[in-house]
C-alpha cells in the first residue's frame, strides 16, 4: 500500500468511525453528513469521494460495526478454556461492562438502526437482517454445543433458543438505555443462566 | 362540554393520532410538525394552540398510546375465564396479530422511541421509563398468579420473569420488523410457553 492509498484508507476509516460514534448517539436521521465532517474537520469532497450517499455510508458503518462486534463475540464464544454455557455468560458480562462503560447510553448501534430504519430503507434493512442473523447463528452454535454436553436444556432447538436469547439481550440493552440503570442486564443474566437455560 | 370545547378536543386528538401514525413509521426526528399538520390539512396555529413544543407533543403521544395499549393488555390479562398462563399467551397472540396486520412494519411506538430518544430527551426518556415500567408490572402480576397456582415455574421472581418476558417480546417485535417476517414472534411464543415458563 502506498502512503497515498494508506492515507485515503485512513480518511475513510476515520469517517466511518465518526459516523458510528454519531449514529450510535443520535440515530441515522439526526446525523447529518456535515456533522460527521465537522467532527473531523474535513471538507465535503472527502465524504463523496468515499461514499455515494448517506445510505451507502450507513451500510459501510453497519459492516464495520459488524466486524468489530463479531470479533468481540468470538473472543467470548471461541474461548475453549470455558464450557459453552460459561462462554455465553462471559459474552453477556462483556456486553454488560460495555453498557456500564457507556453509562447506559447509546445501546447497540445495530439494534438502534433496526428500530429506526427497517421501514425507511430497504438497503439498510437487508444489511441489518443479515448481520443480526449471523450473530444469532454464532450464539446458536454455542448453545448447540452446550446442549450436546448436557449443560443447556434441550426442550427447544438451539436455533430457537439463540433467537430468543439474542432478542432478550437486545430488549435488556434497550431497557437499560431507557431507565439509565444496569439492572435489566443483571436480571437478564440471572434469569437466563440460573433458570431458563438450565437443564 | 360545549360544541366549541368538543371541537377543540377533537382537533387535539386528531393531531395526537396523526402523530402516532407518523412517529410509529418514521420515528421522532424524521417526523416534522408540518408533516402532521399537512396530513390533517390544519394551519400551524392549531398545533401550537395545543402543544408548547414537539417534545411536549411527543409526551402526549406516549400517554395516549399508553392508554390504548394498557386497554389492549388488560383485555387479555384481566380475562378471568382463562388461567394466568393462557391470558399471557393470549396477550402475545394479540400482539402477533397486530404485527401481522401491520405487515411487520412500525413495531412498537414506545420501543422505537426508547431506542431513538432515550439519550436525546430526558423528558421523553422519563415518560417512556414510566410507561414501560407499568406494563412490566401488569405482566408481573399475571405471572405471580400463575406461579401461585403452579402453572408457571417459580425459580425466578415474578418481577424478574416479567422483565425478561417483556424485553424478549420487544426484541422479537424488533427482529420481525428487521427481517419482515413473523417467525420471531412464533419462536418467542413457542419457547416461552412450551419451555421457559413451564414448571
Amino acid at each position: 500500500m502506498t502512503s497515498k492509498t494508506a492515507s485515503k484508507q485512513d480518511s475513510k476509516t476515520a469517517l466511518i468511525q465518526a459516523g458510528i460514534q454519531l449514529m450510535q448517539e443520535r440515530g441515522y436521521t439526526a446525523t447529518g453528513v456535515q456533522d460527521v465532517l465537522s467532527l473531523l474537520n474535513m471538507p465535503k469532497g472527502s465524504f463523496y469521494h468515499h461514499f455515494d450517499s448517506k445510505e451507502q455510508f450507513a451500510v459501510e458503518i453497519i459492516r464495520h460495526f459488524d466486524q468489530e462486534q463479531t470479533a468481540v463475540i468470538k473472543q467470548s464464544l471461541d474461548n475453549t478454556e470455558l464450557t459453552a454455557l460459561a462462554r455465553l455468560r462471559h459474552h453477556c458480562e462483556a456486553i454488560k461492562q460495555r453498557i456500564l462503560a457507556q453509562e447506559c447510553r447509546k445501546g447497540c448501534l445495530v439494534g438502534n438502526l433496526s428500530q429506526e430504519m427497517a421501514d425507511q430503507s430497504e438497503v439498510l434493512r437487508k444489511e441489518l437482517a443479515e448481520v443480526t442473523g449471523r450473530w444469532c447463528d454464532v450464539i446458536a452454535q454455542c448453545i448447540r454445543e452446550g446442549q450436546k454436553s448436557g449443560e443447556i436444556r434441550n426442550r427447544s432447538s438451539a436455533d430457537a433458543l439463540a433467537e430468543v436469547f439474542w432478542e432478550g439481550l437486545n430488549g435488556a440493552i434497550m431497557r437499560a438505555k431507557t431507565i439509565k440503570r444496569i439492572e435489566p442486564l443483571d436480571t437478564f443474566i440471572k434469569v437466563m443462566f440460573d433458570d431458563f437455560l438450565k437443564p
